[in-house]
């Protein structure tokens, strides 16, 4: 299953695993908040736009085995990365990993519709530092294959009314986010900041919001990622279940 | 100075006093903070739209003696009681408190420009629970004089390019509040979001706006009225200036 270069990872939750190349993009917190973040459903149908290692379909499906997900990856070599993961944690039933572009999502994923789409989306705008753009690490980092834009219109066409919508991204994007979430019929409903930690301006922003939604917005607490020592706070240490194997005993 | 019914509260800070009924809208925790929050530059012409009893006013004068303010306020009653503050506080060359519509800016402010405008506005619906829309009290809390698009237009009209708009509100509202700011063309540039304690939502946001300037959000650090205990933090001290007195011995 293990290719060259490529490491094994225990996620240290539910005996899940994923495969990295660490020569490639590796997953980040962002991608572990808002695993954690998203309002999951019995029966959630889920689409992962921009799925990369397969990191948010893995730890989903570790939070609930009442969901399917669908990961969509623009990149062959990630998609295919992914795929493995999935045989090694016995998920192929319950999460396809597809290879596509998200601005062709009619045409890759037909007609179906879904309750749930994510994103970790590319951060940074296209052309702003990145080296190569045909670089794997630029494509996963950098709006060059898609924008927000493209991410949103694809999220309005997949889900259902009533469906909903998650996103980790950068507080400096928030006015653009909840203007263009609101112009896709994707309503914020529910928003929270990530901070390093106390004293510190956020560093990422969660939002959650419902396809055709009325308008409500509801503020979550400030999470905070290290505590004045430079530790995990107790809930970043809860959201990574460090700690549970001894809870267990 | 003081009329009967009236309490002249000492504000702790530069020997500054406020003349107020208690009876009527009396100051609160938003009106300190968004005079702490606001960007004060040397020679700055500001603006306070709905001053009621002239807290903000006061306490801009007490950060800075190179501004002059100008209150506008609706109700009379509030207006009259605000200039007597002004008077006891000898800060009428500085301060001027005029009674008129926000509504109204063109015909009641005439066509000065100003560098700065601030607002702590009504923050509920016209008709969301409140008892009498003639009460004082129902005036500075809902929407029934004036709405948040009313003073967004006053500000836009008032300032010039580059002059500074500065806020306070309640968090459910900020998708209003940054539509309808970057509408007016007052861009959103600094936000600061008020929690009660750690691990509460927000209660207060504080944002500042600038006229025609150009798109580049900035996030302050939470800022936390109480701590565990249900004191104030030490943040909070420092705004109230709690405990100035035993650090200058």
């Amino acid at each position: 299953m293990q290719k060259e270069g490529e490491r094994l990872d225990d996620l240290q939750f539910e005996g899940l695993k994923i495969l990295q190349n660490p020569k490639g993009f590796c997953f980040g917190t962002d991608a572990v908040l808002l695993s954690h973040f998203v309002t999951l459903k019995k029966g959630d149908r889920a689409v992962d736009l921009g799925t990369g290692t397969g990191i948010v379909p893995i730890l989903l499906a570790g939070r609930s085995k009442d969901i399917t997900v669908t990961g969509l990856e623009i990149q062959e070599s990630a998609a295919e990365m992914a795929r493995r993961s999935m045989e090694l944690n016995r998920l192929t039933t319950r999460v396809s990993v597809i290879t596509g572009d998200i601005r062709e999502w009619r045409a890759v994923l037909g007609t179906t519709r879904y309750t749930l789409v994510l994103s970790n989306p590319p951060y940074k705008k296209a052309g702003s530092g990145q080296a190569n753009p045909t670089d794997g690490k630029a494509i996963a980092r950098h709006e060059i294959m898609c924008t927000l834009e493209d991410i949103l219109a694809a999220a309005a066409g997949l889900l259902i009314p009533g469906g909903r919508f998650a996103m980790v991204h950068r507080p400096e994007r928030l006015m653009d986010i909840l203007l263009r979430m609101r112009a896709a019929m994707l309503e914020p409903k529910r928003i929270r900041l990530v901070h390093p930690r106390l004293g510190t301006p956020p560093s990422l922003v969660l939002v959650e919001g419902v396809y055709q939604g009325r308008t409500a917005l509801h503020w979550q607490p400030p999470l905070f990622i290290y505590d004045a020592a430079g530790a995990y706070t107790e809930e970043m240490r809860a959201i990574y279940h460090i700690g549970a194997a001894e809870r267990d005993i």
